[in-house]
C-alpha cells in the first residue's frame, strides 16, 4: 500500500457537528482558509456547485431570464437609500477604505446582496412599459461578515446566484415571486433529491427591504430546520428608494415593481447533511460529477492486464463518458478502493474481477444502501442507467420518510418544548401572529417559524404560547 | 414606429475610442456603473462571456484540469512572500479594513490575482509527488484599481479565469505553460476568430513573480496591439515564498514547481475592436448567443399571419433552437429591424415576404459582407449551417490579412519611427535585449516588445536603437 491516509468518520450518533466536517474532509469538498470566516471549494465540492448551476441556469433561461454583471463594491450610501435594507445589511459588511493606494472619498462595500447596485443601475434603463419586464440574474460571490462559520453553510463569502427582475404591475411581480420559489423547489426535490416545505415567512424573518419573502425549507439527519432558497416580492421599495418609475399605457409615471431570489453554495451543506451517512458522502445521481466508478479486482492469480482492460471496456459500454472513472491503481487494495470511493458518495461502484471475466458479468454496488446485484455484462448500460434513477428516487423518497416521521402537530406549549427537544423536527403548531409572542418562543426554545406553509389548510386554533386565536398552523424548529 | 430609439454609431475614422463606446452601448453590452471604474456588463455582453466559458472550460476539463474555488479576500502579509509580486500587485490593490462594524487586525486585499491564497493551500494539500500535479483552474472577479479605465479592456474589477498548477518537475511546468498559450491561441483564432501571434514577454513585461511569460498578442483596427492571454511559468517562486516541497522518488524534499495563465472580459474588447465596423457589432458565430434572426417583411398588401407563421416556422427549420430570434414586432418597419439586428452583430438575417412566401424561398443576408443570396426554402438549414461556417473563416481571414498588411520589417530607427505613426502596425525589429534600451524605446515612441515570437527564425542583425548585435526580431507595437 502506497496510499494510506485514511480519513477516520465520526459516527453521527457521536458527535453530528464533527461527523459533518469530517465527510467534507475525507471527500474533500472544501477546506477551511487562512482567511477568518472564508473557506476553500475544492475540486470535487466544487463539482457539486457546477453541476447545480447547470441545472438552475437552464431552468432559468427556459423562464425567460438572462445573465448579467454588476460590480462588487457598493458605496455606501446606496445602502441608505432603502431604510429596512441598510438596517438588516450595513452591520455586516464588509467595507473598502483604500484603493490604489489612497484612502478613498466615499467608502465602499462589498455587495452583501445586490439590489441597490442594480436599481441605480435600472434607473438608467427603464423609462417606458416598453422596457419591462426585466428579468435578470446574477451569478457572483457575495460577502457577510459572519461571527460563527460553518464549512458551507455559513461563510463569511459565499457562491450564489441572485435573480433581480422588473415588472409593471403587482401582479406580475407577485408571479414573477412564486415562479422561481416553484423553481427553487424543483431543483431542490428532483436534482438534489432534497424535499423540501415551500412556504411564506413571517414579518420578522422577512429579507430587509421586502413585501414578501418565501423560502424553502429542508429538514436536515439532526432534524434542524434549514433555509435552502428564497424568493422575495419588494413591491415599489427598490423602485421609490432608488426613484425607478415608468410611463405606463395611459400616459402615467408610476414606480416600477421588483423581485429578487437566490440560493447559494449553502445547497451543498444541505445536501450533505440529508443524504449522507457514517460511511461518508452521498450524492444524488443527477448532481453527481463520478456517477459510477470501476473497480478491477487484482487478485493474486488474475492477469492483471486483462481484468483492467475488461474494466475500461465496462466503463465505456456504461456511455457515462466522463462521470465514470476506472480506479485501476496499483498497490491498492479493492477494499481500500471501495472505502475511497464510498467516501466520496459515487452512487454506483463497478466490481469486476477473473470471476466475473469467466461468467461474464459485473457485480454492481449501490452506494445509498450498500445493496450488491451481479448482472451481466451485456445488461450492464441498462442497469446502471436504471440503477442511477432508483437511487435518486430513493434517497428522495428516504429523506421524505424521515421528514414526516420527525414533524408532529403540537397544540400545547408543554408538548411544544418536549417534541422540539426530544426528537426534535418540525413542529406544526398555531401561531398567533404577533412578532413579539414569536420573538418570545425564540428566546425561551430556540424555535424560530421557518414558514407558513402554503399547501396550508384554515384550521382554526389558538397559539399554545399565548393563546391568541389562529386561523393556521405554521412550522417552527429550530435552525441552521 | 413605436420605438424610435436608435444608436448612432460614430465612424472608425472620424473617432476610433468614441466608435467603440458606441459600438458597445448600441448592441447593450455594457455600461459604465456608479461605482468609479466598474462597468456592468449587460446581458447581451454577459452572454458572449458565457459562450467563451463554456468553450474554454470544456478545453481545460480535456486537458486534464478541475476548477475550485478560493477566497476574494487575502492577509496583506500573503503578499510580501513574494518580492516581485508585492511590488507589482501591492499599489493597485483594494483593501478591506473594517468587517461587521469593526476596525480588522490585518487589513484585507481584495485578490488582483490569486497566487498566494493558493500556494498557502497548495502547502496543506502536498506533501508527496503522488500529490503532484495539482491541475486546478478558478473562475472569478478580480480587482485592480485602475486610474484610467475603458469598458471591457480596463476596468477596475474584471471577470476572468486563472489556473495555478503545482508539479514536481521544471520541465512538466514549462510543457503545462506551452499547452495552456496553446489552449488560448486556439480559443482566440477558432473560437473568437482572432489571429494571434504566440511568443515570449521580455523580462520587463514579465508577470511579477513569474520566471517566465508567454503571450497571445493580437491586432487590433486600430493597428495598436492587444494582449489577449498570458501563461507564465512561476518556476519554484511561489512554493519557495510559501514552503511548498515534495518528498520526491528518492526521498528527497524539494520545491514544487508552478504555473499560472488567466484570460479575462478583456478578450470581448479585443473581439469588438477587431471585427465590428460602422454599422456596429459583428459577432464569430461559434461564439453568438443569437447566430441568426428572421425578420417577417409585413408590407400592406400582405397577410401579417401567414408571413409570420412562415418566419417561425422558418427558424425551427433552421434548428438553431434558441439561437435564432424572430423579430415579429409590430409598427416596426423591416429597415429599422435590419438595422437593430446589425448593430447586435447577430451573423445571419433571413428574410421572408409575401413575394417570397410565393416563391418558397428566403433571402439569407451575411452580416460580416452584407452579401444577400435568395435560398430555397428546402436548404434553409443546409444554406444557413454553411453560411455560418463561412463567416466564422471569413473573419479570421480578414483580420489576418488585415494584420499582415500592417506587419512591418523595419530595421533602422527611422523607418521604425516612421511606420510606428503612419500606418501604425506590428513593427518587426531586432533588438538587443538589453532592458535600459526597451525602457527607453517606450518613453521615446511609445511602442513597446509585444513578444519574442515563438515561431520566430534565427536572424542576425543590429538593434536599430543601441546597434548592438541581436539573434531576432521581436514585436514592437502601441499597446492597449
Amino acid at each position: 500500500m502506497t496510499k494510506t491516509i485514511e480519513h477516520k468518520i465520526t459516527p453521527r450518533e457521536q458527535d453530528y457537528n464533527q461527523w459533518y466536517l469530517d465527510v467534507i474532509q475525507a471527500a474533500e469538498l472544501a477546506d477551511h482558509s487562512p482567511v477568518k470566516g472564508c473557506m476553500v471549494i475544492r475540486p470535487n465540492g466544487y463539482a457539486l456547485w457546477e453541476n447545480l448551476q447547470r441545472t438552475l441556469d437552464d431552468m432559468f433561461k427556459e423562464t425567460g431570464h438572462v445573465n448579467a454583471y454588476f460590480p462588487l463594491l457598493i458605496p455606501e450610501s446606496f445602502f441608505a437609500k432603502e431604510a429596512q435594507h441598510v438596517e438588516g445589511f450595513a452591520p455586516e459588511c464588509a467595507v473598502v477604505t483604500h484603493g490604489g493606494g489612497s484612502k478613498l472619498e466615499e467608502p465602499l462595500y462589498i455587495r452583501p446582496t445586490s439590489e441597490t447596485i442594480i436599481w441605480s443601475m435600472y434607473r438608467k434603463w427603464i423609462s417606458s412599459h416598453r422596457d419591462l419586464p426585466i428579468l435578470i440574474n446574477q451569478w457572483c460571490n457575495v460577502v457577510r461578515w459572519e461571527m460563527r462559520t460553518r464549512l458551507f453553510l455559513r461563510t463569511t463569502e459565499f457562491l450564489w446566484q441572485e435573480g433581480h427582475t422588473a415588472h409593471a404591475t403587482e401582479e406580475e411581480a407577485e408571479t414573477e415571486t412564486r415562479q422561481m420559489l416553484e423553481v427553487y423547489r424543483r431543483l431542490a426535490e428532483e436534482t438534489l433529491a432534497i424535499p423540501v416545505i415551500a412556504g411564506l415567512k413571517t414579518e420578522r424573518e422577512r429579507f430587509a427591504g421586502a413585501e414578501r419573502t418565501y423560502s424553502i425549507e429542508a429538514m436536515m439527519q439532526d432534524r434542524k430546520a434549514l433555509q435552502a432558497g428564497t424568493s422575495h416580492n419588494l413591491g415599489q421599495n427598490f423602485a421609490r428608494a432608488f426613484d425607478v418609475t415608468f410611463q405606463d399605457d395611459s400616459g402615467e409615471r408610476q414606480h416600477v415593481w421588483a423581485t429578487s431570489w437566490g440560493v447559494s453554495t449553502r445547497l451543498i451543506g444541505a445536501l450533505i447533511m440529508t443524504h449522507s451517512d457514517d460511511k461518508g458522502l452521498v450524492v444524488p445521481p443527477r448532481l453527481a460529477a463520478d456517477k459510477a466508478v470501476v473497480v478491477p479486482i487484482l487478485g493474486k492469480k488474475a492477469d492483471p492486464e486483462a481484468v483492467i482492460a475488461a474494466a475500461n471496456q465496462v466503463a465505456d459500454e456504461t456511455g457515462l463518458g466522463r462521470a465514470i472513472q476506472v480506479d485501476s491503481r496499483a498497490n491498492l487494495s479493492p477494499g481500500w478502493k471501495y472505502h475511497h470511493w464510498e467516501q466520496r458518495g459515487v452512487p454506483v461502484r463497478i466490481e469486476i474481477g477473473p470471476r466475473d471475466l469467466e461468467n461474464d458479468q459485473v457485480v454492481l454496488v449501490r452506494r445509498d444502501t450498500g445493496e450488491k446485484q451481479p448482472v451481466p455484462r451485456a445488461e450492464v448500460r441498462d442497469k446502471v442507467d436504471r440503477l442511477l434513477e432508483d437511487i435518486q428516487k430513493n434517497l428522495f423518497e428516504r429523506a421524505r420518510a424521515f421528514r414526516d416521521e420527525f414533524t408532529f402537530e403540537v397544540d400545547d406549549e408543554k408538548t411544544f418544548r418536549e417534541k422540539l427537544e426530544d426528537p426534535g423536527g418540525f413542529l406544526l403548531a398555531h401561531h398567533c401572529g404577533n412578532t413579539e409572542c414569536e420573538e418570545r418562543i425564540q428566546n425561551e426554545t430556540r424555535a424560530t417559524i421557518r414558514c407558513i406553509p402554503l399547501d396550508a389548510r384554515p384550521d382554526k386554533g389558538t397559539c399554545p404560547f399565548c393563546g391568541a386565536p389562529s386561523d393556521m398552523r405554521v412550522i417552527f424548529a429550530k435552525a441552521y
